[in-house]
């Protein structure tokens, strides 16, 4: 069944029919959507973590397909789950949408949130639906199995342990600034007025800062190998930017730390979108998605096998240190690297 | 630590850090709020739920306190929960919310939220917050452990069941009614114009009436006693109205049902609030959240009695039987019931 015109047109009572009628059975579930509740096959200790977009604050209908927000959506959650050392299994997603949204975006949204369900092997086991009078609200909370290995949590760096990082940093921000500047998926070689100027960009680059941006790829099943490996102290995400997210480790763990700016990872994308920039993007850019991990010495190599059996790049860039507060390491200087990352109801604030 | 302001002017990370202190531990709990994600205990066999409430649409900032908001929001996922056979166990709780909005209604809602899960012994483990530009959306997602008495599905009905109800229907659209005609918690004597008129109701079965829309007690504990005794093919909640949920539950066990008119257990608020209309809203009112249960005959009278042990009523009003449709038998005649549930994205799209 396909359906058209608004949400409001079709009634909540027959989109959320349609909706579950393309939501798949999947494995260890026992009862899936449709029921007051689902039931799911669990093992002893489950991770379970939520995560929000809102429309206006974290995505834009004109920046990008609701296929992609539907699978950002889902990926910030993975991210969460694999951060935590877990494997993810069972998803819930709550929309409010306005009355006067095209059942066809909906629809868009599910084939992202179902893709991407899909790659990771996560059955979508609750599908709500309700009006709102405001922007669309898409809440999605994840269920994950717990590492036979142990939970990787922020708190547990120690003094010595490197600070290592997976992929490359400050591609999603070099993306947000190109998506600011009027640059859109599918429209990589169509130059914009506003800085920095895409036409100086090659496409490959632009395309890879508005993918990290708009279609984040965490590597949550490397996190399940680093809780199964043992290799490392502490895990989180980079969601808020490595500023930020580094002083809540450290402040979670009772440490401080140093990054060398010469050993960050910085993305090409985000050297080509602001040369100049780049650093700031890879320190403070934020949405990257990558893991930030506290690893002992004596395990960074086998760390690094690890990643290379994933096809996860890891590096270190720093180490944990007894004292408290994070420095940045320059050219021979050291600065305090203060967390800069964004806060969304202060911007919203500013916008109003 | 209290805060003042706005949410806006507290900001994100303020907010979330002020509501995670406010959070107790919890049993079963292994990693709470603050994390990538939290850790809990879990059974073989999980029930996840999810629900969510929208500023303007399911509630009223100048209808109900912010408390009472945040209890309802537990409430009715609790309910779901029960309806499965399940206990309820562990909650994430994600909220947008505008930049405007002032903190104390955020702690206000937290007030409910804690108090509800506290007396249900659910854990919060996850709490979130994003800004939002438009109306307050709560999303709150509820954890249970299975009982071992099996799930109570909608989708086991059989011809020839009773079609059981547990406590009394009508008052929670009671309620609503009086809400719309101005009628405020703690001002149950303050008379408004509009129909019905508060001032021939006793003030009591206004409070009972206003309670039963703004702060649902679903019979969640009886459920997983159902669950465990083995007694009822089929149970969900009655969240739609009995008319909407009945054909709903029909439909999902590919049978029929009778109800007779004369046997509802209708509230006496929805009586004295509006006599002629009191069927009506006990057949279509909705929000009572109180159970609806398939039982053959011959364990009806042992439900009884396991409700007379949870101090939960138990009532037969009808029967499931062969044939497809639903009828409402009433003065030796039988009529179509039609659903007649509210539709709120199509209420949303009249009130524009």
């Amino acid at each position: 069944v396909t359906l058209f015109g608004t949400v409001g047109e079709t009634g909540e009572r027959a989109l959320l029919r349609h909706l579950r009628q393309r939501i798949p059975a999947g494995p260890r579930v026992k009862i899936g959507v449709g029921d007051d509740a689902a039931a799911v096959e669990t093992p002893a200790l489950t991770l379970v973590t939520t995560d929000t977009l809102v429309e206006g604050i974290h995505f834009r209908r004109d920046w990008s397909p609701a296929r992609l927000v539907g699978r950002k959506a889902m990926s910030v959650n993975l991210s969460d789950v694999g951060a935590m050392g877990g494997t993810p299994r069972f998803a819930t997603v709550s929309l409010a949408l306005p009355a006067e949204l095209p059942v066809a975006f909906v629809d868009g949204l599910y084939d992202g949130l179902l893709e991407r369900a899909g790659e990771a092997s996560v059955s979508i086991v609750g599908g709500n639906v309700a009006a709102t009078t405001g922007p669309i609200v898409i809440d999605v909370t994840l269920l994950g199995d717990a590492s036979a290995g142990g939970v990787l949590t922020r708190g547990n760096a120690l003094a010595d342990d490197h600070l290592v990082v997976t992929g490359a940093l400050g591609a999603a921000g070099a993306g947000l600034l190109l998506l600011q500047a009027g640059v859109r998926p599918g429209q990589e070689a169509a130059a914009s007025p506003g800085k920095p100027s895409p036409e100086d960009i090659a496409p490959d680059l632009i395309a890879a800062a508005l993918a990290a941006h708009l279609d984040p790829a965490p590597p949550f099943a490397f996190g399940a190998a680093v809780a199964e490996s043992g290799l490392a102290h502490a895990a989180m995400d980079l969601s808020d930017g490595l500023s930020g997210d580094l002083a809540a480790m450290c402040e979670a763990s009772g440490v401080g730390a140093f990054v060398d700016a010469e050993a960050l990872p910085v993305d090409p994308a985000a050297s080509a979108a602001d040369r100049d920039a780049a650093l700031e993007l890879a320190l403070h850019g934020g949405e990257d998605y990558q893991l930030l991990l506290a690893v002992p010495e004596d395990a960074v190599d086998r760390l690094r096998g690890v990643g290379d059996r994933s096809g996860v790049r890891v590096t270190s860039i720093g180490r944990f240190v007894d004292t408290p507060g994070v420095t940045l390491r320059r050219a021979g200087e050291a600065t305090a690297l203060r967390a800069r990352s964004h806060e969304h109801f202060r911007s919203a604030g500013r916008a109003r």
